[in-house]
């Protein structure tokens, strides 16, 4: 039947998923009006008007060969001018040839991984975590090792540094980071980066750092997100446009290489020939070039921003601790008591629905996502100030 | 760098592949109209007219939620819809919850070898194969076990048995053929249902048939594709809209299970879990939406079937030695003189761009992809006329 190993990460699998299941039930039993679920992920905002004309434009072109087979990478136009978007915004400097269109960052972050490692090498993720990231290490026979961040889930190096032994091979860096939405600031940044220059050169290989980035244009109060890929050779840009564009549904992203890497060429054509052979063969094409036109544009970010202060005001105001996120549409509180997995149950018992930080690699919290309506949000708030 | 089984892989990678840079080289050196390419297995038809009116419909429809994360499986209507068709059809009698969304058949058989693999088990592929299964295999910890089908490309149950064992999981089926254009008649699929049967009941333990099946409405004569998974419970049917609609670019298929099979709703939860894990996540939403209004739709077949007509009368006539194909846009002639690779170095001499057996496991013969214009069909013609 089912492998064992799915099988056994099927049964832990994720608490978000599993709450997904509670709530269902709640739902059914309360009506879906009477439970407030600030558990999933999954935008409410529409994609912009110019998606939708994009979209339009793009399903008329009859243009020969639009939907066939393209190089395994993805169109060159696309990539081009994905390329010089990411230059000419200092995210990072690199050329067409550099970029990969990937089925959003899951599966880039999956085709890297293919492509990097050997059985038994180790990944280092930095705790509180997306989960998702162990099953993509462990996909790809690779070992799972968790850095804890600090208090305010910061880069903390002395206890990464414990970490990382001959079999690191990569990190995986997630910035704006969900579940926590904080954003390393340009110190910690370079920090980090000029650790991680002096463990290369003391282990004379490269160890990579993977840049998961999908929230990059979700940030508050003009804050700036490092641009740590132009600031480190050996390094993978993942983006997805699932938030910016709030197209989860429709998979599309991409990995951008930064040319100074070490055998560059060679990692480059790895990452196509994995994007082949994991099946995805090529991101999806109308999103490619739907993408391609859209590259300055985005959600209404203050959609967000207003979401966030209300739920951090009244949270706040009735005497949770929380670190205030400066991106992404999550926080990450601490749970009163100390106890994650019990206060979940009290919130659930008042059909507030969060995910218990144990879930995403740090007891003691809980993650609210706010990418959901005023009125789920504030009864939730309602509910939370009752059991504080 | 690049992890030692990938660069392994890379360098033996695939015939296609390197007949696609050679060509690339001699286009390059003679210029693209003087190079005759029967390499590549990339439709130059566009698809439908009604594929273009029904995309233009979606990307008009700003219904809320269209582009959101939905069921890792996909659509709950469109799955109802395809197990609707495969069930009136007499493919498959399934429904809905048993139809997982996959991008594409690589995709869909990536999820599936996921799900059953554990470390060291084995699956049986037939030989000629499609060579990416090779890769698919191995990416999820498998052992890939090669049986010959006989001289006229049918499975040959003895050396089929013997290739069997306790760790074997699965066969791959792929009907009808790439790259032989043969279509498995009743006969040869009850035959092969019946060992099948008879081998699980002495082991007592599931052996799955996966059958891949994206060319099964590219045949010819009227010949039917016998409904394997309606004759097997613990079978996988695997089908891409990539030829039928010529939309390989766009990435869009399913898996569908018999719902008879031994713990079916285990083994569908846990393709669901693996097309979340491996990066999938879901399936393309905007195209699921578009082949659920077009599951009666396809290509004009006659397109395909008159380049049959046109290049196996040629050549037959010219001394090669073919069986003729039933389906898809693929033959596989003998080579003249048994060698392949000369003879392809022969045909590439003439600037005729040919695939040698050995890439689909099958020295001695050569693979010819129609799936191009007339012009470049009777030129390569021509000139392997002349050669023979």
């Amino acid at each position: 039947m089912v492998s064992q190993y799915i099988s056994h990460a099927m049964e832990k699998s994720s608490w978000i998923r599993r709450m997904f299941e509670v709530g269902a039930e709640l739902k059914r039993i309360h009506g879906p009006g009477n439970v407030f679920d600030l558990s999933l992920g999954n935008p409410i905002i529409e994609p912009p008007q110019k998606f939708f004309e994009v979209m339009e434009d793009i399903s008329r072109q009859t243009k020969s060969g639009l939907h066939r087979y393209m190089p395994n990478a993805g169109f060159p136009e696309v990539r081009e001018k994905i390329a010089n978007h990411l230059t000419k915004k200092n995210i990072l400097k690199t050329d067409g040839k550099h970029v990969i269109m990937s089925c959003g960052a899951g599966g880039g972050i999956n085709v890297i991984l293919r492509t990097l490692l050997d059985q038994g090498d180790e990944v280092i993720i930095l705790a509180p975590f997306f989960s998702e990231y162990q099953f993509y290490v462990r996909n790809h026979h690779g070992k799972v090792v968790i850095a804890e961040t600090d208090e305010h889930f910061n880069i903390d190096i002395e206890k990464l540094e414990k970490k990382m032994n001959k079999k690191t091979k990569a990190i995986i860096i997630n910035n704006p980071n969900n579940p926590t939405g904080k954003v390393y600031d340009k110190e910690t940044v370079q920090k980090f980066v000029d650790f991680m220059h002096e463990k290369q050169k003391k282990c004379k290989r490269p160890i990579y750092i993977i840049s998961d980035e999908p929230y990059r244009e979700i940030v508050y109060d003009d804050v700036e997100v490092p641009p740590i890929c132009q600031m480190y050779e050996n390094s993978f840009l993942v983006y997805s446009w699932s938030k910016s564009l709030a197209i989860p549904g429709d998979r599309i992203g991409y990995i951008a290489v930064n040319p100074e890497m070490e055998h560059a060429q060679k990692v480059v054509d790895g990452l196509i020939f994995c994007t082949r052979v994991l099946g995805f063969v090529n991101a999806p094409a109308i999103m490619q070039l739907a993408v391609g036109e859209l590259l300055d544009t985005t959600v209404d970010i203050d959609f967000y921003e207003r979401k966030k202060k209300l739920l951090f005001q009244r949270l706040t105001a009735a005497g949770y601790e929380i670190e205030e996120p400066k991106g992404t549409f999550y926080m990450f509180p601490k749970a009163p008591g100390g106890d994650d997995l019990a206060f979940t149950e009290r919130a659930k018992d008042e059909k507030v629905l969060i995910v218990p930080g144990v879930g995403f690699g740090r007891g003691g919290h809980f993650r609210i996502s706010y990418c959901t309506d005023d009125r789920t949000i504030e009864n939730a708030c309602d509910r939370l100030e009752k059991i504080v």
